[in-house]
């Protein structure tokens, strides 16, 4: 069986884990989310795509979700000494390394995808990562200019993300370049050639509608023939992890799982994972036209989630029939 | 009183510890070698501006001359697990950092020289230190070919140097890019308001003969009318610490106090200091027009290195009168 899966980071990855556990036979592609990229002291740095890498490969650290087990942040103390910032991004000596070893291949010439498959030759993650696509897309994200009366500014994802964790209002997500990005290498075509398609929890706007926002995926999702499988991001109305509910805000979308699949839309979606505290919300997406259950949604352990991904793989089997 | 001193790597940054300590009210300007600079992952590495800098500013690794105290390679670690040499290079993580900050300035299109300047804004190394060059000039040496019978190649001076320890024979060291090549701001500037020039016992050929080769430096040292006294990095007939002996055979030159001093040549140099072992010599180099005193020239502790220091300064002050 040909999965294609679309990931942003932490809950992707940990889908992925129990994807894997559930299907280990599955021939599986993920389309990873670039939007939250970012050039740090002269590097590029890959967030989403690391930590698909890092989780898959087992060199995550577990805990946090992202970055290497075991770290240390030498470099960053120094470049901190320097006057070097910015220091609320937490890169690791570890880490480093990776975004060296990319800089120096993106210096010589090759494309993201190239790198992260050379990059995955190390970490072996038992899938096929590939970056959405090989331009740049920097997700940016519209929030109120305190020095200027009334005014607002646009700033990093990770800026608003990881320095201002998502205090204050959100008031548009932009995928900037996304309009003149085209699909990576091998994405069209892994998703031709898939059996069934699916969308873990991971952030809706930021991550798998970044991912979407490059032209010619959404198409071709839709037009693949084969069921596409969502599982909610939130479960009751909060987020499972992370804050989606910040920038669901500012794309006019409720925090509800119902709501989440009226976004991605019944031209888009075939079936809908809710948790089973949602399960009062499946008959206002079946309304919607798109098949839903209600199953446990809290990805604990890779068991937990293996079940999680099963789920999903049965509901595609349903749509299919 | 203004004193220029032409400096390598680790002797010259140590004997720079003894100036300081010999002259602390001077105003001291250092111009580096900057042809043992190389690019390695993608980052740029000044070594033997980095061993001045962190010298004089307390950083520096004591025993081993050349790299940071407490030094920790979990990046040369990571690297070397993805395949990405080269591992003869011995890079820690805190030497890391600065290499990434000076890549990082480069790549926003700073200078060298004001590079470093901001470099040393952090390690108030207490001298001017100046690179010899904003340009790319990256020291060379031709030596046997073993894949091509009879015939040679050319390496990187690091690569002759770290990997080969140079134990194959130099059969020439080229300075390539010095004949292109402009002395950076200040450089000249500084040779003409000096009161001294002076030449630690660094490499005479890949250190102080390779910022002689930035075309410029050597008129500008002979026409500034100032004495110009070098100390001898051979003592006996060995160099005192390195390998210069393997590069003065390239030039053709012994490896000899008196021969060193022959090389620089009477239109050059107006004084120097051999060791007490080398006393014998003096009356050579005196007889070639070089003012020539026999001092202890080990550098054993800063103390012993002041005392050197004062010795040049005193010699330069026997030539002025």
């Amino acid at each position: 069986m040909r999965i294609v899966v679309l990931a942003g980071g932490i809950g992707g990855a940990r889908f992925l884990l129990g994807l894997k556990s559930a299907a280990p036979e599955a021939d599986i592609t993920v389309i990873g989310n670039t939007g939250d990229d970012i050039h740090l002291f002269g590097l590029k740095v890959c967030p989403d795509l690391d930590t698909v890498m890092y989780t898959l490969g087992g060199g995550i650290h577990e805990e946090q979700g992202w970055g290497r087990a075991g770290e240390t942040f030498a470099v960053k103390s120094e470049l901190a000494v320097y006057g070097v910032g910015p220091e609320w991004f937490g890169l690791g000596d570890r880490d480093f390394a990776t975004h060296i070893v990319r800089t120096q291949m993106i210096g010589a010439g090759y494309p993201l995808s190239a790198i992260t498959e050379a990059l995955c030759a190390r970490w072996q993650p038992g899938v096929r990562l590939l970056p959405m696509t090989d331009d740049r897309v920097e997700t940016h994200v519209l929030i109120d200019d305190p020095d200027a009366d009334g005014g607002r500014k646009a700033v990093h994802f990770q800026e608003y993300w990881v320095r201002l964790r998502a205090s204050v209002p959100a008031h548009a997500v932009v995928p900037v370049g996304a309009e003149q990005s085209k699909p990576a290498p091998g994405v069209l075509e892994a998703i031709a050639a898939a059996d069934v398609v699916l969308f873990p929890p991971s952030n809706p706007v930021v991550s798998i509608g970044t991912i979407l926002a490059v032209p010619g995926i959404r198409e071709a999702i839709a037009d693949a023939g084969v069921p596409v499988v969502g599982l909610s991001p939130i479960v009751g109305d909060a987020p499972v992890r992370g804050m989606a509910d910040k920038v669901l805000a500012a794309v006019g979308v409720e925090s509800t799982a119902a709501a989440v699949a009226a976004h991605y839309g019944s031209g888009l979606l075939d079936g809908w994972l809710v948790d089973t505290v949602d399960a009062g919300s499946t008959a206002e997406v079946e309304a919607a036209g798109i098949r839903c259950r209600a199953v446990p949604l809290m990805m604990t352990d890779t068991a937990t989630t293996a079940q999680m991904a099963a789920e999903a793989l049965t509901l595609a089997e349903e749509v299919r029939a």
